[in-house]
């Protein structure tokens, strides 16, 4: 018997066949095409299912249970995704929709929670008790796994992190208020605060890009070759992910934080400077804390993760 | 069989006799002094907890287990009590020391985390799945409630609400950080912003009141009373505890949230527009969350909760 993953994307339905050690036997992805009716969209996961799995070599009839992530809330009690704004989605029937194509147990989670799943399954915090994945992308996402199983809070919302208030009165987010944390530590906040930095800073390499050219990655290089605006900006942005990253020790003391998504890619270059300033920040100087570890599965983290929802 | 409930104060040791239903059928008080040796506060604890069972008519070989929740932290594994700043303890190994004294299991935690557990096994959360208690004190505490336990995290520090970074860069804490969310939503908070109010407004009550006069009781007593300064103190003060709630929401979607502690004692005068308030701000608009009560157990939720330790 073998599980289906669906990372379900705003640009791509990639889909997995995995097995129970979280490998990978086969793939195939198609477009989203997320402007279409929810129906077409879903139609084409369930091709792009029948791809993968014939890609593994394997036979539909062996397939045990589908799981897929999606950028949004799923409601397990009704089987429906209730929001999911990249799609434009708002109470798609998921669940009954992909019963019409395949006679397997279906289920769905928030694609960051899945990921939080994968990883304490087949990644970095295997054998850890409780872990929090931080995804540093556009937005921050997050996902919380306690004792080997997703916590999803009691509405389904649980590991809203990117939203919490941060900086009363501060930034406006695009939720509408002011002071989310994931203006301050997501991609996007690096780049706004690179932006910042660049224009005191004359001299700064950052200040020969174009706004299409500026991205996280130009912040963490010209930080890396001591670009002075660099440098300046990427401490400034450690340091709200590090107090971000005390919150979530305040709140849940996991064993494990890990860090995903684009930001990440700097590897020890981020996690040198917010482990030093979570050490001298944190509440109970001399208590032990969370380590706080890069995530390990990359953008395979979805894919692995949806097909352990139904094995958890 | 009868539990103990010991609530370690900074001024008092107080000790209750716990029946299984939380009904408490016998009690004692002794002074903390705290100031002294911890020995001779732990034997004065010990003494307090035989004239409870005396009180109740019982005899201390009828003990089945008992608890105590101190204002700190406890650390199962050992056995001490790693901190606690009432008490300027600092590793102190309470379950040995009482060993001296009862030959009966012990357990210990940190005092409001003791509170929460007491509403969820006899108070408002009786049958929640997963509750949160905020006690709106001194400064704020916080106990987590999952499944009918209590969780305390990986290293024993989760729910420290308090000190979670609520306002980057703003008020200094007493904790040395600056921006706590403890400093905009406790009792302390509501003074403040009470004072700062009454500078404001020349024709305000508050402006009477000499500091030491000054409490949250006046704050609240002058905002029910249509006083511009106390009306815009509490309107701010509801703001900042319900963006706080908010964030519990975020973070772990709880079934229901409790407060309790001195500024709670508004009862609906408090409740009512932080309802409100987080019905408005809450990040995902038409879900359902977690139902917002007053904790019901008031001061004896120390003792019960304590005893409670034992039974879960």
């Amino acid at each position: 018997m073998i599980s289906i993953g669906i990372d379900l994307g705003g640009t791509n339905i990639a889909v997995g066949v995995v097995e129970e050690t979280g490998h990978i036997i086969g793939r195939a992805v198609r477009p989203t095409g997320a402007q279409r009716p929810c129906e077409q969209v879903i139609f084409d996961m369930a091709q792009t299912v029948r791809d993968a799995v014939e890609n593994a070599g394997k036979d539909v009839r062996d397939i045990h249970s589908i799981g897929c992530g999606v950028p949004g809330i799923y409601d397990e009690e009704s089987g429906m995704v209730l929001f999911c704004t990249n799609l434009g989605w708002r109470d798609v029937p998921l669940r009954s929709e992909m019963a019409k194509y395949f006679n397997a147990s279906f289920y769905c989670d928030n694609d960051a929670t899945v990921a939080a799943l994968a990883e304490a399954k087949a990644g970095k915090s295997v054998n850890v008790r409780s872990s929090v994945l931080l995804t540093l992308g556009t937005g921050i996402g997050a996902g919380i796994v306690l004792d080997g199983k997703v916590f999803s809070g009691s509405h389904g919302v649980a590991g809203e992190f990117g939203h919490f208030m941060y900086c009363a009165g501060g930034e406006l987010c695009t939720c509408g208020k002011r002071g989310c944390f994931e203006r301050y530590a997501s991609a996007t906040a690096l780049i706004r605060i690179g932006c910042e930095a660049a224009l005191r800073h004359r001299e700064s390499v950052l200040r020969d890009l174009t706004p299409n050219q500026m991205n996280a990655r130009a912040v963490v290089d010209a930080a890396r070759a001591g670009d002075a605006a660099g440098v300046e900006a990427f401490d400034e942005y450690t340091t709200h992910l590090s107090n971000g990253i005390v919150t979530v020790i305040d709140f849940l003391d996991p064993e494990m934080i890990l860090l995903g998504g684009g930001v990440s890619a700097a590897g020890d270059f981020l996690l040198d400077p917010v482990r030093a300033k979570v050490e001298r920040n944190k509440f109970y100087t001399s208590r032990p804390h969370a380590a706080i570890e890069l995530a390990a599965l990359g953008n395979d983290a979805g894919i692995i993760g949806a097909a352990m929802l139904g094995r958890q």
